[in-house]
């Protein structure tokens, strides 16, 4: 087994959830991520906790969402209670296929993100933890040989998280007191939006191994103006590209894709909440240094950007402050390398990827 | 896709755990069975359950137990919460190394076995059926071809149940209403039990695919005599040859084995009830032709009975009888094709392999 496997298991057992002695854990990985799976189980037993190993295998959700009846499907009751009983979560992204359920109706996914909500609620009220194995799969979806893709996930992980947190700490201290946010970039994206009474989170890598942005979730209804994704949207296994949106008082009001634009009105019609923004997030992560179509590490590069529409994490929403409630939580990048810039109460704070913190700025 | 696969998939869903609408299943399997995993998901599908898919990876089971101190291992509740609220669990065998948790500890394996103990009893409320994948793991421990091992697995598993029930119902008949068994073989194995006020259960797929068997629970003091079982025991990766138990008062008094008796040794440990007997069937699953050193087969053959060290099925025993219980429940094998015979209350009813209600019993 390659050693950064059980490094990287380590780090996820001992610093992301951080488990205790005595804790449930479930680790839930696909197939071909077993000898993660394994160094996973070995770092559990070390730690004094217990596992409980789910197959997250596409291939047979697939088969499973395709032969039921989507108005038929039930919330898994017994998962429920699985998390329920749970104190900590691993799930590792992976698989043989990034495609696999390219051939499942959005109707379907739709129906199985909606009775699947009330499990992934309960999920992400534990210490939870998403990850990445180095699948070939996901090699090929950033046209990388599957050598080179592991050096690249394993470099982003394996890092110096308390540097990063106080890297990032210099962003958290301007946006957390911040009321007006505007994102401009180019001339096809300028959007507005209030984060008054909200709170702006610090990632160094708990909830997401790599971590690296820092993000906040916009008052609801307050967000104005229209946004140009630069980044293709992989969902469902398919495609997403030149994602516009277009929104008025924190509504899509107008929505529209160059290729699989179905896949997006399905997100969007999934419920009320998957029309309005639930974050806005900005990567600070400057060891991600290329886009590899995965938004776990995309979201994080330091010159974006990323809006997600759905669902609002609920510790970044103030206690005065409304959630917004959905099924989906679906990220989409803005590239702010070129053109850009981010104010805050009308204070640039990011010019071209630069921060107004980072060598540079005045020149950027 | 092997079109046997789905067939086999179809048996398990809609002959042996006989899913309804509404179900929540497990599927609990290895993950070199992925292929039989998705048939399962999709035979879920067509029946409206709603599948958890559980990898019961024995490389992560033993990287767990290797690295947990044995005497701070707890009973996983999240994985009992699990079950309690699952209508059936589907458990296939299989994996890539049979010897896998060859060196965990006998004395790890039965303190795991003592505290997983309530989910086991939890699961085995259910509708539960174990079955097999033909893995090249357990083709080689047959000494097979991966195909022919194939062949072998699923000529065994896709038959008329209902005519196979009827076979073995002849002998439900005699077994049920008797009292003494006595079970002979060569000069080394002669042994007496009572079965009076237990159950006699007729094995046609349900809990077990293949099925193929009639087993019944002796009473637990009634036990007395010696056996040698002549088929090696497979227990945590390890061969034990050569089992010689002397029973007193139902209680084994002596073992001894040929190789590995550290592995028996700590199977009669584990608990009181491991030292009774919680099992004795008799295989009469002809189209299981050759022994394959695995026990969800071999116990079936036509021409063999096995005992069962430690737990005893609830449904085997009578309503005023006592259950022996325990952490563990271990099958061994004795061959009854030659200088060999069973008796009840004094009677014959099977002779070198022949039951009574068979050609051949009279020259047998």
């Amino acid at each position: 087994m390659d050693a950064r496997i059980r490094r990287h298991a380590s780090i996820v057992v001992n610093h992301s959830v951080d488990l205790q002695p005595g804790d449930n854990v479930v680790i839930a990985a696909p197939s071909d991520a077993r000898d993660f799976a394994v160094a996973l189980h070995e770092a559990v037993g070390d730690a004094g906790g217990t596992p409980v190993y789910l197959d997250s295998s596409d291939r047979a959700e697939r088969a499973y969402l395709r032969a039921a009846d989507a108005d038929d499907m039930e919330t898994p009751d017994h998962e429920l209670a699985l998390y329920e009983a749970s104190d900590a979560l691993i799930r590792v992204r992976g698989g043989e296929n990034a495609t696999e359920e390219s051939d499942v109706s959005p109707e379907t996914m739709a129906a199985n993100k909606r009775i699947y909500k009330p499990v992934q609620e309960t999920a992400l009220s534990k210490q939870w933890c998403l990850t990445q194995f180095p699948s070939t799969s996901y090699a090929q979806l950033a046209e990388m040989s599957t050598e080179a893709y592991e050096n690249f996930v394993w470099d982003a992980i394996d890092k110096d998280w308390a540097a990063q947190r106080e890297h990032q700490r210099q962003m958290v201290e301007r946006l957390d007191p911040a009321s007006e946010v505007r994102i401009v970039s180019g001339d096809t994206t300028d959007v507005t939006m209030s984060v008054d009474g909200m709170v702006t989170q610090n990632d160094d890598a708990h909830h997401n191994l790599p971590g690296g942005e820092v993000f906040t979730a916009p008052v609801p209804d307050s967000v104005a103006g229209e946004v140009l994704f630069d980044m293709p949207l992989y969902h469902q296994g398919r495609e997403v590209t030149g994602v516009h949106l277009v929104f008025e008082d924190g509504r899509v009001v107008e929505h529209s894709a160059d290729a699989n634009e179905d896949v997006l009105t399905g997100v969007l019609e999934t419920d009320e909440g998957a029309r309005r923004l639930g974050e806005l997030g900005i990567g600070m992560n400057r060891d991600i240094d290329r886009f590899t179509y995965n938004m776990l590490f995309d979201e994080k590069m330091g010159d974006t950007v990323h809006m997600a529409v759905g669902n609002a994490y609920g510790d970044t929403v103030g206690p005065n402050r409304e959630r917004n409630d959905s099924a989906v939580h679906v990220d989409m990048i803005v590239d702010m390398s070129e053109e850009s810039f981010i104010e805050l109460d009308g204070e640039v704070v990011q010019r071209n990827g630069r921060f107004v913190f980072e060598d540079g700025f005045e020149s950027a």
